[in-house]
């Protein structure tokens, strides 16, 4: 069935991403202790396509991608880049894997385990040269500055997200960017707490108000000191508990 | 193309539901003040199917649908349905309308006003008689009673959402559902708030703190003293801030 | 922090469910190759609250599935269940799991393997007995009947979704639940197909055209004749193509 | 409750975007047919904020909002801009409504009318200049060129969206973007069609298959071929009836 795509498109228009999208597939994922978690990720596989070239053989993404799952690291991802480059007779390669990564906890008095569940994703392009962005999102604590001034006394806390992404020179772990985020906010959050850890934690957020902007540059000034990162993004989405809507601040940065 | 719905289909299998679901289409709904809102709702409309007949004239529901939506009260819901059921020949007829209802709010100290977005729905079948189910979503501020007494003061707050779903006598307004919802948390929600009506939100909701049980029961009682309501559901889910999971309580009783 | 939970609510208003919702958790789920996959779910916890409750330990929740969910199965889940009303004191406990589960595929010509993701879920209960519902959606192609007849050739296609969720005597895999779905459909799903595969499900699917409402009668009549099975609900949704809405039946039984 | 917020960081980080998110509100966007249509949009309010603020004050997102939002035009949204810029003492401000719009669409042979929902959306931003960006989502039937050439007849068609983000000079109605993406695909999607209806468009659509590539390469040549129009995304993605994953092609040009 590949004539069509082959034969020639003369309307000169080259388009940026030819591909397929909203594919769920089994990966497995390094962690930071040398094992793997198997995941399932939700992907999108792209090539550039000159303009002369009708179509993309879409088969093809799913038949290289089965080939190259296990383990998902930054090599791998190159090397499937090139792959679908090659295969695709492309001049770029394009994937994106959204997919869920546990690090475990341990509750701060009665040290109960259990795994925090944070949504990561890989992005990364082969063109002149390759491309890799790590993101993950991190759930945290944070109580409001303001209301605790403002009452002299009780203030807001809410559940709020920061999401780090990073383009760096060497390794970073996830578990990595966490640990950097849970260090900036009010609290971290723990998925099994004892009435202890509880207490524990909600009297060390009342000591670390934080406003989502305040949360985002304690992320930025941590990973501007990171000799490894040369370019990151951090956004921080507050769920305002006085509120329906959220609170955001972003800042980008690269050296 | 009618030919095929309309053969005779022999396998003796009657179909609770055949119809079409995610029409989007633009309603207006009645509100307490004798306006009404124009809105888009989400739309999903049934009807039965007896063990003889292949199918349903599909695109049927879309005419009559276009037809009887303006206002869409609980009469018109009722009126669309008779004609549903009359149109495709049907037995039973079923619809869900799924729309977002706004809810003027004044800030508690400054007085500013602003609108509150609330998720509601209906719900109706006709069969042997005319049901009508009303649900309204209302977002409000909870204080955990616990971490009140483990701290001796910083407690965690949180956005919760409480969903209340009631078959009536005679007429129940959403605005009338959404009051006595904020008269069950510990404060009210408002979009648009100066800093002194934050103080005050904060200052009340430490005062009235309540688990998602105390929400749920709360809102119950009120319920059970409404003389025109005969069935209700009540689900309460807050989004803890010290967790990235929810808790969650219900209860559904009839008269 | 227990106490006030403990503390005596003298409303009168028993809870149907209390717990946690939306927690992410890494579970195993046993195949029918003798095998486990590795998913992650995301659960619901709760137990039925006496009036004179005042509230449940939410902790417990996420203590007792940590120390249950390798692997899960039915048994598995009564035991969770158990613990869950023991440990709460409650009358009654419910579980949800919802999670991916991969179901091996092979092209019907080139035999090019791949893992087709189906969304899957268990829903049990225990109250005076166990309950254990087994949910799994199946995506399928289904052609257009009366556009067959009514233009004499071109017919719409388009994918659909199958949901079927049973109650059975015995055990019944995930696998036997998506192939009866995939042999009452227009055609099954591979997410891996070479030109010759195409063409060959593309032929097959236009000499099996079904409506929303046969695809719901050919699962169910499946259904009827496994004596295992003592009760089912089928849903069927199709993504129109050439619609912005979908096309829905739904029947459920008991023997 | 501000002095927190004006108070001095001195931690040399300016944030690229500070606002709130995910706030539901109606508004009303102007049609070609010089009426309006009121919509709940879903909004986000952005001001970037210099490295020396603490924070912004987030309130008067909401009430600047409250008082321009009827009707919702590309030069009221330039005011809002303006204002929150001003408001809040930024350099830059940011703007995103999203929200549905609807078309009214006339079957091909029966005339029967319907209203087409559009999820369209706004980007505009106010630093050194005014930039606005209006995107929106239309709806579509294609049909696969590859399958009539493979089996010499049946083909697998299935339901697309087009998603066309522009920049312009002078005004482009979104009325015009959703005419030309529905010149450029296999065929229309309307909301009511009677048999004779459907027929026609099941027809013509095999006449005119289109892979998603050709989609986009269509609608592009249709933008470059109009002088209002200097900027310009187009993103296709086709819900494959073979295949649970998508197929996407995505072009963005500038003159």
């Amino acid at each position: 069935m590949s004539r069509i795509q082959d034969s020639h498109d003369d309307r000169e228009i080259a388009l940026d991403r030819v591909g397929i999208t909203d594919l769920v597939y089994p990966v497995s994922v390094p962690d930071s202790r040398g094992g793997t978690q198997t995941t399932e990720a939700t992907i999108g596989l792209f090539v550039g396509l000159p303009p002369a070239a009708r179509g993309a053989h879409m088969s093809r993404f799913v038949e290289i991608l089965d080939a190259h799952r296990d383990p998902m690291t930054a090599e791998r991802v190159e090397l499937l880049l090139e792959e679908l480059r090659r295969a695709l007779g492309a001049t770029s390669a394009h994937v994106e894997f959204a997919f869920t990564f546990f690090v475990p906890k341990s509750a701060p008095v009665s040290a109960s385990t259990s795994l925090l569940a944070c949504p990561a994703s890989y992005a990364a392009s082969l063109e002149d040269s390759f491309d890799f962005v790590l993101t993950v999102e991190v759930p945290v604590v944070t109580v409001c500055p303001c209301s605790i001034e403002a009452t002299g006394g009780p203030a807001h806390s809410q559940r709020g997200y920061v999401t780090v992404s990073v383009r760096v020179n060497g390794r970073v772990w996830i578990e990595e960017l966490v640990q950097l985020v849970e260090d900036s906010a009010s609290a971290p959050i723990y998925p099994l707490m004892k009435g202890d850890d509880e207490r524990a934690v909600i009297e060390a957020a009342h000591e670390s108000p934080v406003f989502v902007e305040d949360l985002v540059r304690n992320v930025a000034e941590k990973l501007d000191s990171d000799v490894r990162i040369y370019w990151y993004r951090v956004e921080a989405e507050n769920l305002e508990s006085v509120h329906d809507h959220n609170v955001y601040a972003c800042v980008e940065r690269s050296r």
